[in-house]
C-alpha cells in the first residue's frame, strides 16, 4: 500500500479520534494472533487500511460487533482455480464470502490449454476482482515431456512475467527430475525467480531433497505423511497443510499445527470442487476441522493469516491491527469459523461489491478447445503379447497411486478389463487436434460395473481421460465430450446418461458456482449407477495422467512409470 | 541471491553428494529453529548458499563439527555503529566474529554532523565489508527543531535513497509529535517509504500509538515497560528488545520471550559502546543472558535469527537450511552462546578475510567537524530571577529522565548547582560554528563532587555537552575537545585530566577497537576520581540532550520539556 498525502492525514485523524472513522466495527473480539489474546473494543477502518483497534470509535458507518468475533482475512497459499470449474471472476463470488481475502493461484490448468492467453486471462481478471488473487506463473507447461499439450510456455515467456512482475513467484515446480539431473530450461527458470519459486515434491527426502531446496525452491504442498512434512520442515521449507477434494493431508498433519511450528505452517486447498466448496467450505472448513481434531486456535488462525503474508512477503496484512489492511473476517463462532461478514480492503463483501466490480474479461477465445474427431469403440481395443500387465491402483481421496502388476484376460492377441477384479480400461485421448494420440492401460479402484466416465479435466495437459468397462460407452462418453466442447459425461448400457458441459477450455463452466455444484451432485448421482462408490470420480479421473506424482500415471503416450519417468509396456 | 546458473549447477550437485561440497561442517549438531530439534549432521557448503544440512557430505575444505553447535548467523535489528565510537570497517571486525552477519544500522549520529556525505559514507563501506550491514535511511535530522545540527537530510535527499534502495528502510522516526501532528514534511517522508518504516515511540499507547502505527510505522525499540510492549505487540508492532549500554530492557522484556511471541520480537543493541562489547558481548550476550535469566533457547534463536530476517524480508536467512545464505555461527555452548567460529555468506571469518576487503573509504572529510572558538568559564554562569528551578533528573541505565522541580542556590541575580544535593550545572554548545548557541542548565544524578565531563557526542546533534561542578573546568574540558576535534574530556581541580579523541566527527576514533576500549576503561578512572560513580557517565551525558525522549533534557537552545515539545526557562 502507497497511501497518498491525503490518505495519510484521514488515516491519522480518524486513528487518533479527530475524525469519524469510514466504517467503524463496534464492540468486537478481536483475536489479536501476535499475542493469542481476545479483546473487545472497536475497530476503526480508513479507506481499505485499519486506522485503529482496541480503543473506542465513531463511524461514519458502523456495524455492530456484539457476539462477533474478528480474524484476519485467510490466506489460499496454493489454489487452481480451474479446480472449482469456474473462472476467477465467479471463483471469489464463491470464496471471498467464505473469509479468502488473498489467494495464491497457479492458473496452469487453463495455461496447458491456452498458454499465456491463460495466464493474461487470470491476471487481466484479478486486476478487476475484489479478493487479491496472486497469480503465480506456472512453471511446468507442460508438465512433462511425457504428454502433448493444448500449450507450452517457453523460458522466454517465463522471462517476460519475471521481469514485469516482480512479486509474482514460479508456480509449482513439479519438475523434479529437472531439477536434479540440471536440465538448462529447468535452471533458467529457476534462476528467473530466485526467491520466490513454490515448490512440489512428493515424498523427496534426503540428498535429493537438499537439491531441490538448494535450487532455491521455497514450500511444499504435497506432504502426505508426518515424517516427510517434518524433514521438510526441519530443512527450512515452508509446509502448505493441503485440504483439496481428492488429495486431503489435514488430518495427517494435523499434529504439526502447533503454536511452536505456525510460522513455517500455511493452509491451501491446491484442488477443490464445488461440492466441497460448497458442503464443507473452503479455508473455513480447514480452519473448523483442525480446531474440532484439537488443533490450538491461536496455532490454527496464524497458518491461516499470518504466517502465509509473512511467508509471501506481505507484510501488509495477516493481523488485525493499525496501519494493517482492512481485510476481516467477522465470525459467530471463532472455533467453529462461522462466517458473518468479511471486510476485503475495508468494504464489506455483498452483492452490491460483486456487481460494481470491472467488466469480466472475455473469455471466448477459450471455447472450442476440444479439437478432436469423434472415435469408435475400437480405439479402445488393447493388443498385447502377454497376461501380465501394469495396472494403475487408485487410491481414495489421494492423489498418489499404486503400480501394480496383474494378470488381465487375455486371449493371446487382445487384453481385456476385469470388472469382477475392479479393473477397467482407461485411455487418454489427445485433444487438441495435434497428433491423434491415444495411450491405453488399465485401471483399479473406479468400481465400474457397467459403462464409462469421462473428462475433459485430466491433470496437467487436459487430454480426455475415460475409463471404462465397455469400450461402446466408452467411445460414447468421449463424443459426447467433443460434442459438449469439454466437460464430464456417463455413458452406461449404450447411452449417454449424462454431460456436464465444461466448455471454457474444456475446464471451466459458463454457469454459475450455484448451478455447477448441482450439476456436478446430479452427475455424481449418474456415475453411481455404473456402480462406482467413489466420491469424486471426476477427480480420481482426471489426476490419472499426472505423471509427476507417483507411482503410475497414464497420458495420452502411454503408461507412464513415475519413478523411471519413462514409458512401460502395457 | 540471484545465482546464475553455473552456481545452480553447482549447488545441486553439491547437494546430491555428486561432487565434494566447497566447504564441509562435518558432525555438528545443528539446532533446527524451524522444528526446535538438534540433529548431528554435516552442513555443506556451496559458494555463499548452503547446499545440503542433515546428510554425509564430504568437502574440498572440512571443518570438524564435534562438540560443537551450529546456528544461523545472529541478526541486529537496529543499531547506531557510531555508538561503538569506530567506522563500519572497524565495527565489523568487533562484532562479526561474535556473530553478528547482519545489521541495520542507523547512520544518524554521523548524519547530524555531515548529513548525505554521512549516509554515503555508510553505504560505501557497507559494499565492501564483509557482513551484511544494511543501512537504513535516518529520518530525522536533525532529530527535531528544538536544536541546531551539523547537517540536515531533507525530503529531497530521502526521495533520492527511497527511489534508488528500494529495500533500505526509513530508520527510526522519532518524530512523533510530527506524525500526530501531521506535519507535511513528516508525511512526506512516510509516504516515500511505506512498507518499511521502523519506529521510535518510548511510552506511546492508546489512540496515539494506533496512529502512529496506521501512518505504517513496522516496530518499536523503546518499549521500557511489559504492559507497554504487550500492548504494542497485539497491535502488530514488532517488538526490537534493546541492550544497549545505557537503555537496557532485556531483564524487563525477559517474560516476552516465548515460543508464541518469538516470530514478532527481534533483539538489537541500539547504542552499545566498546567497554560493554568487548566485556559483556554483543547479540551473543543478550542470547546468553536471556536463556541463563530462563528463556527457552528456541524461542531466544528464533528472535536472534529468523524473526528478524522474516520481519525485514530477508528471505534468505535466519535458518540452518539447503538454499539458505551460508552465515553460520559455530558455538562451543548453545545455551552460553559461546561463539567458536563464524561463517559469512560461506567464508570463514578470520584476519585474512578482513585483510581480502576492499579499501575502506576515506573517512578524512569528517576530520575537523568541531568548529568552535574557545570558551571562558564566563559562559556557564546563569542568571535568573527566582530559585525555583526545572532539573533535569537521570536515571542510571535508562534514556529516560525525569523533570524535577527544586529550589537552588541563588542570589538575586545568578544560580548555581549544589554537589552536596547532587545538582550540577550542564551546558551544550552549538560546535558547527553556525550560531554559537550556548544551552544552560541543571542536572541532578551525575554524583559529581568536583570537576566537569565533557563529550562531543551529544544525540542526536552532537553539540558540545558538559556537565560541571566548576565553571572554569567546565570550560576546560569544553576546551580540550575543541583542541582533540572532538572526544570525551575530564577536567579537574583545574586541570584537563583525560581525553579519549573522537576526531572524525567527533564521534569516531581512528583507532582500533581495542585500543578504543582501553581508552575508555582509563577515561572512567579518571572520571571516578570527580566523585562521579556512574557506570557510562559519558554516555549518560551524550543523551541528555536528545529531545525525543522523556522528559526533560537540554539543546543547545535550552532546556527542553519533552511533554510540551518546547522550551522551559532556567
Amino acid at each position: 500500500m502507497k497511501p497518498r498525502f491525503k490518505e495519510l492525514e484521514a488515516v491519522i485523524d480518524q486513528a487518533l479520534g479527530n475524525t469519524k472513522g469510514t466504517l467503524v466495527i463496534k464492540n468486537i473480539s478481536i483475536f489479536h494472533l501476535a499475542t493469542g489474546e481476545l479483546r473487545k473494543g472497536d475497530i476503526a477502518v480508513c479507506g481499505d487500511r485499519i486506522a485503529g483497534v482496541g480503543e473506542s470509535y465513531d463511524g461514519e458507518t458502523e456495524i455492530d460487533g456484539s457476539g462477533l468475533f474478528a480474524v484476519p482475512g485467510f490466506i489460499d497459499a496454493h489454489v487452481h482455480v480451474e479446480s472449482s470449474m469456474i473462472p476467477p471472476f465467479e471463483f471469489e463470488r464463491c470464496v471471498l464470502p467464505r473469509g479468502v481475502t488473498t489467494a495464491f493461484c497457479d492458473p496452469h490448468e487453463l495455461a496447458n490449454v491456452a498458454g499465456t492467453r491463460a495466464i493474461d486471462f487470470f491476471l487481466d481478471s484479478a486486476k478487476r476482482m475484489c479478493m487479491d488473487l496472486r497469480v503465480q506463473i506456472s512453471s511446468c507447461v507442460p508438465a512433462t515431456p511425457l504428454e502433448t499439450s493444448g500449450a507450452s510456455l517457453s523460458v522466454a515467456d517465463l522471462r517476460r512475467y519475471a521481469s514485469e512482475m516482480p512479486s509474482a513467484g514460479l508456480a509449482e515446480l513439479m519438475n523434479v527430475p529437472g531439477v536434479l539431473s540440471k536440465v538448462p530450461e529447468v535452471l533458467e527458470k529457476i534462476a528467473l525467480f530466485q526467491g520466490r519459486i513454490d515448490g512440489h515434491s512428493p515424498m523427496l527426502s534426503g540428498k535429493a531433497l537438499n537439491a531441490y531446496l538448494a535450487a532455491g525452491v521455497r514450500n511444499c504442498h504435497e506432504c502426505g505423511s508426518l515424517a516427510e512434512a517434518r524433514e521438510k520442515l526441519a530443512k527450512g521449507m515452508q509446509i502448505l497443510i493441503r485440504e483439496g477434494s481428492v488429495a486431503r493431508n489435514l488430518d495427517t498433519l494435523l499434529p504439526l499445527i502447533t503454536v511452536a511450528n505456525a510460522p513455517f505452517l500455511c493452509f491451501c486447498t491446491d484442488d477443490r470442487n464445488p461440492l466441497d466448496i460448497g458442503g464443507q467450505g473452503h479455508l473455513d472448513y480447514m480452519i473448523r476441522h483442525a480446531i474440532a481434531k484439537g488443533a490450538d486456535p491461536l496455532a490454527v488462525y496464524r497458518v491461516a493469516c499470518w504466517s502465509p503474508a509473512r511467508h509471501f512477503g506481505l507484510f501488509d496484512r495477516g493481523l488485525i491491527a493499525p496501519g494493517y489492511r482492512a481485510d476481516i473476517v467477522l465470525l459467530s463462532d471463532l472455533e467453529n469459523c462461522s462466517v458473518a461478514k468479511v471486510l476485503k480492503n475495508g468494504r464489506v463483501v455483498d452483492d452490491a461489491l460483486f456487481a460494481a466490480r470491472g467488466e469480466e474479461p472475455d473469455p471466448s477465445e477459450f471455447l472450442h478447445s476440444v479439437r478432436l474427431a469423434k472415435v469408435s469403440p475400437e480405439v479402445f481395443r488393447i493388443r498385447s503379447s502377454s497376461a501380465e500387465t501394469p495396472v494403475i491402483g487408485i487410491r481414495e481421496l489421494s492423489l498418489i497411486t499404486d503400480h501394480l502388476t496383474m494378470n488381465l484376460p487375455f486371449d493371446g492377441k487382445e487384453k481385456q478389463g476385469a470388472p469382477e477384479r475392479d479393473i477397467a480400461k482407461v485411455a487418454v485421448l489427445e485433444r487438441y487436434g495435434k497428433n491423434g494420440n491415444i495411450g491405453l492401460g488399465f485401471v483399479k479402484g473406479f468400481g465400474l460395473r457397467s459403462g464409462a466416465i469421462a473428462s475433459s479435466v485430466g491433470h496437467d495437459s487436459h487430454n480426455i481421460c475415460v475409463v471404462g468397462v465397455s469400450d461402446s460407452d466408452m467411445a460414447l462418453a468421449v463424443n459426447a465430450l467433443i460434442e459438449s466442447g469439454g466437460g464430464f459425461s456417463v455413458a452406461n448400457n449404450g447411452k449417454v446418461v449424462d454431460v456436464l458441459p465444461l466448455p471454457l477450455g474444456g475446464l471451466l463452466s459458463l454457469h454459475d458456482f450455484a448451478t455447477v455444484e448441482q450439476e456436478l451432485r446430479r452427475i455424481h448421482v449418474s456415475v453411481k449407477a455404473t456402480g462406482c462408490p467413489l466420491e469424486t470420480p471426476f477427480l480420481q479421473l482426471a489426476f490419472l495422467p499426472l505423471p509427476v506424482i507417483p507411482h503410475l500415471r497414464i497420458t495420452d503416450r502411454g503408461v507412464v512409470d513415475v519413478a523411471k519417468f519413462d514409458f512401460i509396456g502395457v
